[in-house]
């Protein structure tokens, strides 16, 4: 069985509160049993990429020398627990929304830069980020299955949960940062739900979301983070779910050897239609798009 | 606004019944306001695939001669209601299940195959079935939008939707028969709920599943279909969902150009990273499929 917590914290604008938040919650989740623990996406700040700001480019640290990952990193091996850490990479001229896994013993099992990047009011991440090169990644631990990990807008897309459940992915993870833009006069909370559910059940895997709360105001801009973190089973079903404003450690247990079992007895896999699926490549099939 | 109605009623032994049961459904969600019945995968019988016989393909018909499409064709047009109508179909030498969809003015808007086909217990399609060869297909009507319509295990696979949005579809529509068998002990019937609203919810377009209902005992083997036929908005919410075991029509009407505006908003299908996406016409993608 492999244990697993997201975490629901409020982000601040203080970079070591954060951490510190983060770094004791990781320690709780522990404490009732977590081998996994989810973080938030970019949860070492707040979710700056609600403006555009060149000021804000600063925030970026390079793999190699960052203090976030070499912290966490060292958190991973002392507690014993696998720790995906979103952080905002800066690699060459480029700058990513990334995450390294780190195993139970603190091994680096690699790098993973998210694919899909939005842009619009509130999610200007176009304006900061790179699209990611790295392909979608699994990471496969030494005790806890093979994890898939994606982040944020990525969960949105099928592909994405499609791709990591071929690659071998026992469980699908969703770092995030999303909101209920007074700006957009939207609550997505119950689509979103839907949609982590969806990758869930249609992929017959696990999906757990973190997502962060609260209220964020940056540059006279003002976000409302909607929480709603959660865990679904394999079908789909809501295992946890935390409320929209509330700390929280969700928590749930997985036996990754029956899940497989469970795939392989539906036959989804068995009777994919790949040669019916190149249209999957293109941006649009109607006619006008011909 | 284009209403849409789906069907479930217990489909029997016997041919004339149901042909009368389904035009009698048809003709009653017309009174309610419906523009597009869905009716049942196979309604016409009952899921003769429960068993391997030799004898069972004496159900076939030709599309160009088939009683039964020339009655709902007719039906069509007579109450000025779109139509998609599962049958088993024999074209030369092959059998396929499939779909041909009519249009108010009784025009046939094309034919689909299904494309993915599945065998074990209680589901011996490949026995029957030759895995269609059409592609999966958006049948545009002249006052209803454009239907995507798929049957029954095509909906568990994400490729299906997504191929069908990307054609343009306004509405995902699944012919179903789909059981708790009891040889099998598994109600799956949450997890094909939420399976369809995740195909909802993760291309934005509303779905509506249609299934049979009810105990069918053939050649000594026994299934419970489970009804559970729904209708889910673009964000995978069910707006109506019928119980395990009643006869039932379910009514929405939906708004496919605000529902096109919201895709636009969301710009999911602006930012797909379709130069990630060639692993999904592999079968495997782990390191022993390498």
């Amino acid at each position: 069985m492999t244990t697993i917590a997201a975490i629901q914290f409020q982000s601040l604008h203080d970079y070591e509160k954060n951490v510190k938040k983060a770094t004791d919650l990781v320690k709780e989740a522990k404490k009732m049993g977590a081998d996994v623990v989810l973080l938030q996406e970019l949860f070492q700040r707040d979710y700056f990429c609600q403006v555009e700001d060149y000021d804000f480019f600063a925030y970026a640290e390079e793999r190699r020398t960052s203090p976030t990952l070499a912290h966490f990193r060292k958190l991973a091996k002392e507690l014993s627990v696998v720790l995906p850490v979103s952080f905002f990479e800066r690699a060459g001229n480029c700058y990513y929304n990334s995450l390294v896994c780190f195993d139970k013993d603190g091994e680096d099992l690699g790098l993973y830069r998210k694919s899909h990047i939005p842009t619009g009011q509130c999610y200007e991440e176009k304006f900061y980020f790179r699209p990611g090169d790295t392909g979608f990644k699994v990471f496969k631990t030494k005790e806890c299955g093979n994890l898939g990990v994606a982040i944020c807008w990525d969960q949105w897309y099928l592909e994405t949960g499609r791709l990591l459940a071929l690659k071998g992915a026992d469980c699908l993870f969703f770092p995030t940062a999303i909101g209920s833009e007074p700006v957009l006069k939207r609550d997505t909370s119950r689509h979103w739900t839907n949609a982590i559910c969806g990758q869930a059940a249609l992929n017959i895997v696990p999906a757990i979301a973190s997502n962060r709360f609260g209220s964020e105001t940056i540059n006279g801009s003002t976000m409302i983070f909607f929480g709603s973190s959660l865990i679904a089973n394999e079908e789909g079903n809501i295992l946890s779910q935390a409320k929209k404003d509330e700390e929280k450690i969700l928590i749930a247990s997985f036996d990754f050897e029956a899940i497989r079992e469970k795939r392989r007895t539906w036959g989804i896999y068995r009777d994919r239609r790949t040669d019916l699926y190149d249209g999957i490549l293109k941006g649009d099939l109607t006619e006008e798009g011909k």
